[in-house]
């Protein structure tokens, strides 16, 4: 058993400790919230061991294995650097960090400290989506016309976005997700998901670029990200402030390969030449983050194992890619400068 | 009975009759071809009064009143402007010219001339896009929250697009169709139906950006349109090498407007904010040049109407801003320059 302590109460770390009881392969030790009564709360509904509102109680406890890390985006560095240095394994909710800085010093804290850093990436980590790299790489082989590209989608209309839009009205600060001094905002938030797939499949682009909407904060509510490759193009469509209803498409030959749901994977569909559709992957987990967590604790109970950690440096060389493009993305769009807490 | 002659021999021109016949407008006078064989085989066909392979002869017709041109794009300004001056009013298939110099000589010209010139852009004529641009103008004038912008995707997998490659391989010209110096690609030919919309619609973009894959002979394979507003963005992605399934999508609060095929505006659904689906707009005409033929008629047999002398003028601001675009875009992207015939 992995002993976990939990950084963060909203719904993605209930998500984290169902999925942890499912795996069997994690118990809850601890739960930490700022509020000593929503840690408090929190630990009885999901009968953690103890709860506490100072973290270095989670930090110092010898039997905490791993810390799992879902507090606001701008909080997860200085968190994870922490926890890492306090010898423990870190899970850390997407975006790991804001910038590539910081990804380097929390690898190297690790590394000195012989702890794991994981970022989950719940969507890579799921088995729709070996499966969906695997058809990829396939029909990239065996193509017979030049690649050209492909588009990824994703529209989110967020349950804080007219909070957010009566804040602005009333200049008042509102919601983190939607604040870019807090690394809120639709590229941090959402544009992980379609980078991973990108940078996964097709490497690291030659150029980048993001072309965002702004709020009256500065934050970016909509936009395109183009990532250019030597003979071909991924676009990106990504906004937390609309419904969107459009899927991803990558294109092989005269064949298409379509994801519903770039952040989950739900589903793959092929598209062939005569427009007869076939459903190849649809697999749909009781929870989300089981796959992830089962991948996780494989690593982290094989630490000796070379396979796995051929497999360990993939994923971190993944996260440093997408750290690294979403910081040029940033930058090419302008955002703003984010607070470090 | 409006007395037409046409240039052009393809299946569109094909359309073009049979649309003419639909509507008991139009009677076919003469049928051009630089094959005198086509010419005959196509007047046979479709009962011309007479064929010829000598553009003067339909020029020189008194009897003949307009001139269909659907001939290669580069050719479109060169015939159009003959035909204005012989005094012939002209429906030319899009895009009509390829820079804004030649659309304000075929203005001046037929202006001269008494003559009228309409652009075929077949879905913007179509009642289908009337009524879409009923629904997102009511949608505008209601919309509480800020207007965030639009998706148009158009990917269309190009009969002509094996042959192309065939002839890169070989270091032969291929089709005109994929030939930049002929005024072919992806812009030239699918450029003109999001961009219609967008610009009907929102109006002249502040600024314009094409990224485009380019093939061997400098032509655009795939690319995204990134117009950009005062506090909004369309964001367009079109190719003519590869099958895409993704819809069109205008975001207004938390509702989506979804066109299926931007081509033809053949469906509008509406989803709203719980992800209810509603059919709104789905006319399917018996032929798709239907309404286009009925309009200029209006305007052709009406030349002194007041309220259709405005009509007029809107076709011809929009198609002239389209025009004015499609320059900007072809110079953001470097493609190549077209040699004119």
């Amino acid at each position: 058993m992995i002993n976990v302590a939990t950084i963060g109460t909203s719904w993605i770390t209930e998500q984290f400790i169902k999925a942890c009881k499912l795996t069997d392969l994690y118990h809850l030790k601890a739960v930490y919230s700022r509020s000593v009564d929503t840690a408090k709360d929190f630990a009885q509904v999901y009968q953690a061991d103890y709860y506490t509102d100072a973290l270095n109680n989670i930090l110092f406890d010898p039997e905490v294995d791993l810390v799992y890390i879902a507090s606001p985006n701008a909080m997860h560095f200085s968190q994870a650097l922490r926890a890492v240095k306090a010898g423990k394994h870190v899970i850390v909710e997407k975006p790991i960090v804001t910038s590539i800085a910081q990804w380097h010093e929390l690898e190297e804290a690790a590394n000195r400290n012989g702890v794991f850093f994981f970022e989950a990436a719940v969507h890579y980590q799921n088995r729709n989506y070996r499966r969906l790299k695997e058809l990829v790489k396939g029909k990239l082989d065996e193509i017979s016309q030049p690649f050209l590209g492909a588009n990824f989608n994703i529209g989110q209309y967020s349950s804080r976005y007219v909070q957010y839009l009566a804040a602005m009205e009333k200049g008042e600060k509102g919601p983190n997700v939607f604040n870019p001094a807090m690394a809120g905002g639709t590229l941090m938030d959402l544009g992980v998901y379609p980078l991973y797939v990108a940078i996964d499949l097709f490497g690291l682009p030659q150029s980048v670029r993001y072309n965002a909407q702004k709020g009256k904060n500065g934050v970016d509510l909509f936009g395109t990200i183009h990532l250019k490759y030597a003979d071909f193009m991924v676009n990106i469509f990504l906004s937390k402030g609309v419904h969107s209803q459009l899927t991803s498409e990558i294109y092989v030959d005269d064949e298409t390969i379509v994801i519903h749901g770039i952040t989950r994977i739900d589903r793959v569909d092929l598209i062939d030449a005569s427009g007869q559709e076939a459903t190849l992957i649809a697999y749909t987990p009781e929870n989300p983050m089981y796959d992830e967590l089962v991948n996780f604790a494989e690593v982290i109970n094989h630490p000796d194992d070379t396979h796995l950690s051929y497999v360990y440096e993939d994923w971190k060389q993944t996260s440093l890619a997408v750290t690294q493009t979403m910081e040029l993305l940033r930058k090419s769009a302008k955002l703003p400068e984010i607070d470090e807490f």
